[in-house]
This record gives structure tokens, C-alpha cells and sequence, in this order.
């Protein structure tokens, strides 16, 4: 089987590997506190420019949105997201069960616009009986989205304005951000996102780490005493170093954007390839997740073979399903599969 | 003002208040141990006609709500609703405080289909990756609901199958149970609800009653231990005798469904007064909330000496709100009502 | 059976009752925003003799507890209390069910020092894991105390002093409110609660109202959105006049103050006989809760005809028991009980 | 600086390192569901003699701790735990975030008794308030103890004799069971264990692990559904095979076994060594966790070149400091420290 069905098949680019074997024995302080997180931190917080970030290093994705989220809000306050976001969909209920409701709006391609952050406010606000519903004060997206697609440095702007007015935190979910900012449409960079989100995360696990990602937050409200509820929310590695090590190899000489415009490149190949042979792709992606309509039969040929994930069903003989390539994946694996899909449609 | 808004503006039924003060001087065991409440359970166990039934008074609704839902699921699992549910909407974010999302399911009228809830459970089920979503694990109905429609027995009926054969705990937040018993097309029973239902319960406080609800359970996975999550909650009334009292005054010999009767009499006379003049009125209802779609200008006209309830806008024109009665609404208020609706349509 | 175990055994004082009658069939605003409730906070706020206090009606002293440490409390802080403290022992794992944990400091007679807080304080702080650690934010006191113990005002400044220093809420939970400020030896009140704690509750409860507590909020960062967040824990009355009624009546001639006094005076008169007859009183109580020390046979004896609460074993054939008086409290049954005592001991 | 203040202040060992490089480039399911977790799962499985085991692998400790207890519990449940018990401690209140109290019992070992346990659920189920209290459902242990100290086969059986009797879970944190299993006075295997807890885990982070946790529960209530648990609580890993692999590598020829007598050699000749030079050991330890009472002033030397983790002031001169050995340490570091120590006392 070759699977393209995830972001997170194989283990960690080797240099990781390498550096982790490197740096194997020797001690160091645990909790974030050693030496290769402190190098980590500064590479970051100088890819974005700026000095007023706080950066710490988590595990995974699904524990960075819901201790990021539990810091954040009041008991009485909930998280606007699109319906397709990750938080409403595939986190088993975990902003839920740090007592927040996650008000999902409907997006028909993964975004929220700001009109839709505005009205919602307005929907709150606005109504007599505000105090009997939960209370918007954080909006989350996701950059690439779960449907591939990617805000502009314009749609953020907008967004990130009306977060302001309004006194909603904006929270970014950046578990794929290597593949958005290696899109050949992106006009966003690391130094904008520091300055127009309140926080927001760089994606390890899925761009090359073994496990990992890099919470970064600017909001000062955000910072105090984040450390405490990380650990609370088993958040914290207690051999810490191996996720600064890991984003330090990342970081240091561009790594983790090579490693995006891999999968990009690969991704576009298939999207580009898919559309020559006249299937349907309904969201436009120019990010590693490429969603193809495809009629059954062929997804059932094809199935034999490749590993993919099932979006929907279009019509009685047709299924929407994605295609992932990751810093991993092989060009001649690409190749083989659109042979496939060539000979199969 | 005269205040259609909502069905809680008045005390208790004189009743109630009477024997509150023939008894007050009484000492009596707390936290509904005493033999005003053991009467009234079994007054309402009797009404329901089995003999399988624990019944607890609590205070209100949105407690009796959370309590049920927070005794009934495990941390993974949610609670499946029509997208008008009062959990859903009106609760600040109750049930989520307790650590469950509320699945809401798109409903015209304020219901939910057997269909529907099929749907939903076949969509968690038969998802590859289910184990990353929240598990449907409850099904939470209003009878009436928030839009003042009532479900049928067969619809109940279908309900309840569906919930058996999936394993879903079926409950029916009752805050109106009075008023939709009383529906001249109503064809559900105490009886009936009590067997069709996991649990249920009756409201008191916006049927006659100063405040509590009457919480039933069925199902004995629910019973067990049920009143240190209330008194966890703050559910249980330290003198709790108050609540037993006001459900066997209104349960001795039928006043809560005289009740019931008269303020359901009220929103139909109302209602048809308002078809007659040609005004829409989006839902079906013959239960105490009457929803009327009416000239933005006549409304402002009418909320100078009424008040009601907001629901939405219709066109750039025209608005829906919403006209309640009550067990101590006046017909001559009514009168005057519709009096000024005539003289403004 | 004469009933001495609480002091919730019997209704309202009967101004409260004809009161309500009164008033039953007006029609008000819902939730607390009457104007019977805006006249019971003037009320209050003018008896503490301030004006920026934010006052709210809850329903019961368990819901109060959990919302004000809920509302002020981030997901990694705790409060502390006394071992005896209700919330550690009464209430079900209420805090801890809004995610809070509850760190008890030994306390023989039901108080916290000054010192004891302090060295908590250190003991968090000045540890180098202390983010592997809840953080102390609150500190909880009862007054007067589950013992019947009462604070002095010179111990309540020394511990108002430390919290400010040490940037820990100061919160008294006053169930018993009345009973403390009627003690002989008592010279605390309420202006100068209101200005050493940042939040207090006035219990109607247990001092002559049906229920409900009047919560006192001095501190700015505990009033934003406060009724949110009781709505969401279910602490809001629909028909909330009926909490504004209540506390209306209780204050507006001193009513409190003097059932709090006849209930004091009565268990002045036991403890003193008690001591008289040479019978062990643990703690020091000048209030309506008084603990006495007992031979088991007496005990088995004066229950058959008397309620009292069992407090602890304190050796092979003696226990400690409570007994309380209340605002309800008959001279006649305390002076009956007195003689049992006499002829048994 | 030479660390000897825990036990996870290096990387893994050398194998794992290698085996995770080899498989680095093959493509597996993730989250758990891959061959190698398949594997390890059997391997355990084998070693704890039973094939009714459900084996989960999650990152790490405190993370395990939760998501086992919110696992278990209904909201008003609690778990019994001596006072030193790590997550009455050190585990930022995160037992109480997901609603649960922790109930904490005096120890001065700590280690709890079968004594101490039936007495603690005789208090709970013995008061006629009970409902007002938290309900205990769980036993928790630490195998060693936070103080090094061990329980014996029949100290375990007592203990889990009293857990049957009275309907309660026990659990036993394994963190260091590695050094508590190679202890030159332990007589309890992996099989004893397993038959004896309802669930427990094997610690790899500290014994030899990059990080993971593998836990296993017998108790057939504990393993329904705890993988949608384990993902809402964060503890699940994307790539999911790292953990399997690295327990495979621990528990494929023993080398788990040969990681936890390395360590406890070298602890045992430093606790011999201090015996032996009349410094007091207050606590009886055989693993790699010595507790050592020295002066002051000898401290503020020691601490100059070696990390060591401070426990508690004895005296006006002589605090008791922690010195951890572990799978990595250097006997001529332990060697180093006691010329050191001889030198200076």
C-alpha cells in the first residue's frame, strides 16, 4: 500500500533523527527549560521579528488547541470556528470538555470571512438575552484549512481587524502552516501572522518532526503563567529538549520550507494532472491536501492500492476523497498513482 | 405594560402559596427527604403509572438539564438536539460546562426525526476515524419545544425506537410538559412519555408553580447515585419540602393540567385571531407560545404597552416574535391584545 | 421528634411569606432584573455602605460557592480553606467539578490565620516546581464557621492584609452571616466585610428566608459577566423577585439582625447550661450552632425524641454532636431539651 | 554540572534510537493502529501473563494519570491517594481540571494501607451526609512510591482485597516500575500486578524511553471507548508507532529489566555509602530515588557541582534532598559524588 491518506505516515526527517542521536546523553534541564529550547525560541521569535512573543513547545495539535482555548476564555465564553474546523470535527469533544462551546459557522471551503466574525458578534451582542448564551471571545482558523485552502494576507487583515474591534482573541491553527506559506498563491509570512494573530501555532508533526509544534503567543493576556496549564493538560514533554531540537533543525537554514514546498510541489502535480483529466476538485488547494471527485468504482480500483481518506458522498455514483503528500512523499509514488488514475478513468 | 414575553412573570398558583404557609412552621428532614416530597413522587409515579420511576425535584431548568446530561454520559460522549434546543441555545453554555458538546441537527419547526437522529448515529458509527469525534450518546427533545410544536405519539414512538435500537438515552426537557399535554391536538400521555422516555420532566415553573421541575428516570443506568450529582450541581433545595409541596398541590387533583388548559385556550384564540387578519405565524402550534409574523411598525407600536419576545427578521419589513400566555394570563388582557392588533393591521 | 440537626427545618419567617403573597400576581422582569431585586441591592449596598458593589441573588450557598470561585479562578488555580471548610467537606466535589482544586490547611477550630495562609502562599511560590502545582488565587473562609467560630475583625484585617499582598481573593461564605453578627463576642460588620473581602455571601437560607443568598462582589475583576456564568451554573432564578422579595424584607427594619439574635440568645442558653453541668464544648461558639461532647448513652437516649447532627468519636464512650437553633428556633423546645439533658447527665 | 535531580535528564537508549532510525521511512497507520503497537501490545500482554488485557500507549505521565481517572469516574466519584501521591502534587490540579476531587490520605512512607483504604470508605459510606460528599471509586498507588519506597506482594494483595471488597478501582501508577521491579526486596512481577490493579501503567520516560507510557487495564469497565478518551485528553500520538517501537525494544529480551537494576545498583552503593558515614535516610529505599538528611551547609557545597531535588527543612541546619539514579547514569558520577560527600561530611 502507498498511502497518501494523512500527513503522518512516516517517522521525522532525517537530520532530526540525527541530531537527536547527537545530543542523546547529555543532561539537561526537563520542561522546556534547556538549552535547545531557549535557541528554538530566539530562531523563532527572529523569523518573526519580534520580541514580545512567548513561545513554547508542545506535543501535538489537538493539546495546543484546548490548552491554548482553556487559557484563554472565562467559563462562560466559547470559540467561533468554520463547521469544518479541526476543533469542531476531529478532536473528540476536547474544547467541550474544558467547558467551552465551539460555535461553528458554515463554510463552504474551510474559511471564515470577517463579515461572518462580525455577524456573529452582532448576533451575541445584539440580543436582549446575550447573558443566557455563551459569550464570543476567541475565533479560531485553521491556515491551510482542513479543506486545503488558504487565507491571503488581505482576508487575514480583514479578520484579524475585526478580532480587534470587537475584543475577540484570534487564534490560528497552524498544524499544516509549512504547506500554506509554500502555496505558490500565499502572500502571508511568519512576521505577519505573529502580528495580525493573538496566537497561533507552527505545525511540527505533519512538516517533518517526529512530534511537535511551536505555540507562539503575542497577546500579553495569553502568556501568564501558560506553562502551569500546559502541564495541567499533559501538554509539557518532560524531556523537553527533544522538541526544541526538533524545531531548531527545522529553523535553522529553512529546512521546514523545503520540506513544505516538497509536498506542495507534489500536491499541485496530482491537483494539476487530476484537472487535465477533467475530474472535479471542489475546493482550490494549492497546499499538500488535494480533494478529487471521483466515481466509486475507481475509488474501489484505486483503494487497492493507495491509501486516501473519504470526504463525502456527491451523488450516487461519486465521492469527494483527499490526497496527502507530506515532506515524505515520493515523486515516483505521485507518478504511479496519477498512471493509476489515468488508466482507471 | 402588559408582558406576553415569556410565561414566568407572575408568582404561584394561590394554592401553592396557601400551603406553603399552612405548612411553613413544619419541621421537616432537608434535601427532599421529608413526606412532602416522598408524596409527590409518589403522586406522579402513580400518574405515570409504573412503578419503576425515581423522581427528583429540582429548581429549574437549565440545572435539571445539565445534571441529567452530566449524570448520564461519559467524557467522550454528546448529546444530539435539534439546533432550537434550549441547551443549545439559552443555556450559556451549561452542558459544555459540564464537559459535552450538544450536537445540534438543522430543524424547520423545533424537532428532531426519528430519521434524523438515525442519520446522526450512523454518521459517528460509520466514520473510519469516530474515534477523533464525540460519541452520540443522548438524544434531548423538548415536548413542547422552544418554537411551541408539539411531537405526536407516533412520532415519539418513532423516536424511542430508534434511541433503544442505537443505544441512545432518550430525554424530553418537559419546562412546558403542561401546555403541550393541554394541546387540543396533543395524543401523549403521562404514561406514555414515562415509558417512551429514558427521562423526562415536568416543569413547574412556568406552569403554576414559584419555581422546580419534577425530574423522572426510567432507565436505571440513570438513577444510580443521581442525587450527589444534584447536590453537586446545585440542584437540591435545602429545604426541599417547598418543591414537594408545589408539585402535590398541582398534581392532587389536576390543576396543572387546568392550567395547562387555560393558557393553551388563550394562545389559540389568540392565534386564530391572528390568522383571521391575515398575519403568518411560521410554526404550528396549539400550545402557549404563539409565534406571529407582523409589520416591523406595528410592532413598535404594540411593544409600547406590550412586551414579547424577538425571534428574527423575516424581510427588510417584517419580523417574527413571539406571544406567550400563561397559567395566570387574563382574557381581558388578550382582548385588549387583539383589539390592538385589529386597530393597527 | 424536636429537631435541633440544621437549621433549615422550617419554612420562612411569615413578613416573607405575606410578602409574597402580596406581590403574586404582578407582573416583573425575570432573572433578577426587577425592580424588587434593584431595591434589595440598593439596600444591601447602603447597609455595607458602598457604592460599587455588585450584588446577586443565587439560590443556595453551594451554587454561590462554586459560581464566584468559577468566575474567578483560571483553569490552573485553587483555592484554599480550612480542613472544615464547606466546600472541602459539604458540597459534593462541586469545585472540583468546575475544575478546581480545593487545598485544605489543618484547622482545629474551623479558621484560617493570617500565618497560614501566608506560609501556603510561600510554599507555592517559593517552590522552584511550583507550575507542577495548582496556584493559590482565592482563599475561602466561612463566617461564622462550620464550628460556629467567628472571626474577629482584628484577624479578619491581619488575613485581608495577607491576600492583598499576595494577590489571593478574600472570599467569606456567610450561610450563617446572621448568626455571626449576633454573637455576643462579635465585632465585625458588614461595612467593614465588605471592605476587607473581596466577595461575600449573605445567607438567607439558614436565617429566616425560604432560600437564596445575597452575593456580594467588591473586587473589579469578579463582576465582569458574573451572570453569565451563573446562569450557566444554574444559580439564576427565573422568577428571581422572589430572591429580592425575600431579602427586601429581611433588611429593610433589621429583621436579619434579629432573627440572627433570638437563634444566638437560644444557644447561648444551652451552651451555657452545658457548661454548667460540667459537659465538654469543644470550640468556642457564640453562635447558633453549638458542639457538645456527650456520653454515647445520653446521646442514644435524647434521640429518640431529639434531631442532632453527629460531629466525631472522641473516645470508647463519648461523641460530639451538634445542636442547632435557627431563627425558628421555640425557647420552650430548648428549655425541654435542657431538662432531658439534666436528668440523663 | 552532574544531574542527579531526576531521572529524565537524558535521551533514550542507544537501541531505541537505532530501531526508531531504521523504521524512520516505512509508512504505518497512525494513532496507534500500526504493526509495531500491534506487537508491543502482545509482548506485554505475554509478559504480564493474560490475554484479557487492553493495552493503550500514551505519551506521557500525567497525561496517563487523567485520562485513566476521567476514564473511570462518574462526576461525583473521587480517588483515594496517599498525600504524597503525584497527582495530589505534582500534577498542576489536572486531576481536579476534568471534575474529580483527590482525595488525599496522610502517609509518612508513601505508600497507603488496606487499613487506611477501608477506612476511608467506611467515613464515606458510615455518614448519613454521604451525598454530600465526594463518593471514593478509585485507589491510586505509586509503584515505587514518590519516596522510593515499595509495596510488597501481600501489602498489594491487602490492598487489593479491600479495593474488591468495597467496589473500588485500583490503579497504580507506574512511572518508575522499572526501578521498583528490579528493588533487591521486591516480590511482585508484571502477572501479580497485572491480576492484582485494575489498571496500571509501565513508565518508559523514565526508564530508558524518548517519552511513553504503556498502560494496562484488566478491569473490563475501564477499556470501553478510552481510545476516544485518550484522543479528547491529548495522550494519543499521531505517529502513534514510536511508542510501539519503543517498547518493543524495552520488553523484547529484557532490557527494560537490565535499564532498572543498573539504576537501583548504583542508588543502593550511594545509600549504603551515606548509611555508612551516619547520614539519616528517612525513608527505605531499594530504587533509584534515595532521600538523604545532610547539613545545610554540606548542601550549598554539593550544590555547587551536582543537581539534586530539594524535599523538606528538617531541623534549623539539615534539609533532606532527593538524588535520583536512572537507566543512564555513570557509576563514576555516583562514585564522584560520594568522594565528594565524604570529603564534605
Amino acid at each position: 500500500m502507498i498511502l497518501f491518506n494523512c500527513d503522518y505516515s512516516e517517522g521525522a526527517h532525517a537530520d532530526i533523527l540525527r541530531r537527536m542521536a547527537e545530543t542523546n546523553m547529555e543532561q539537561t534541564a526537563g520542561y522546556g527549560e534547556d538549552p535547545y529550547c531557549d535557541q528554538a525560541r530566539k530562531l523563532i521569535a527572529g523569523l518573526c521579528g519580534r520580541t514580545d512573543l512567548d513561545i513554547h513547545f508542545l506535543i501535538g495539535g489537538t493539546q495546543t488547541n484546548f490548552t491554548v482555548i482553556a487559557a484563554a476564555l472565562r467559563p462562560h465564553q466559547c470559540v467561533l470556528c468554520a463547521d469544518t474546523g479541526h476543533i469542531n470535527v476531529h478532536e473528540s469533544g476536547a474544547v467541550e470538555a474544558c467547558g467551552h462551546k465551539v460555535s461553528a459557522i458554515p463554510s463552504p471551503d474551510g474559511k471564515l470571512t470577517a463579515r461572518q466574525i462580525e455577524e456573529a458578534w452582532h448576533a451575541h451582542w445584539d440580543d436582549e438575552t446575550r447573558e443566557h448564551m455563551p459569550q464570543p471571545r476567541m475565533v479560531y482558523i485553521s491556515q491551510p484549512t482542513e479543506l486545503g485552502t488558504i487565507y491571503s494576507r488581505k482576508e487575514l487583515q480583514e479578520i484579524s481587524g475585526v478580532c480587534r474591534r470587537r475584543g475577540l482573541y484570534l487564534y490560528m491553527d497552524g498544524a499544516r502552516l509549512g504547506y500554506g506559506l509554500c502555496d505558490e498563491d500565499n502572500d502571508l509570512d511568519l512576521p505577519a501572522i505573529a502580528s495580525l494573530c493573538d496566537a497561533f501555532y507552527i505545525g511540527g508533526t505533519k512538516v517533518g518532526a517526529l512530534f511537535g509544534e511551536a505555540l507562539v503567543l503575542r497577546h500579553e493576556a495569553l502568556k501568564e503563567d501558560f506553562r502551569y496549564i500546559a502541564k495541567q493538560k499533559g501538554g509539557r514533554l518532560a524531556k523537553g529538549r527533544l522538541l526544541g531540537i526538533q524545531f531548531l533543525e527545522l529553523f535553522r537554514d529553512g529546512l521546514y520550507f523545503r520540506l513544505g514546498a516538497h509536498a506542495d510541489r507534489l500536491a499541485v502535480m496530482l491537483r494539476d494532472f487530476c484537472r487535465s483529466r477533467g475530474l472535479a476538485l471542489p475546493f482550490s488547494s494549492g497546499t499538500n491536501q488535494q480533494f478529487v471527485t471521483m466515481p466509486d468504482s475507481v475509488l474501489e480500483e484505486l483503494g487497492r492500492k493507495y491509501g486516501f481518506a473519504y470526504l463525502r458522498r456527491e451523488d450516487e455514483t461519486h465521492s469527494t476523497v483527499r490526497f496527502c503528500t507530506s515532506w515524505a512523499t515520493r515523486e515516483e509514488d505521485v507518478r504511479e498513482l496519477m498512471a493509476d488514475i489515468a488508466r482507471l478513468c
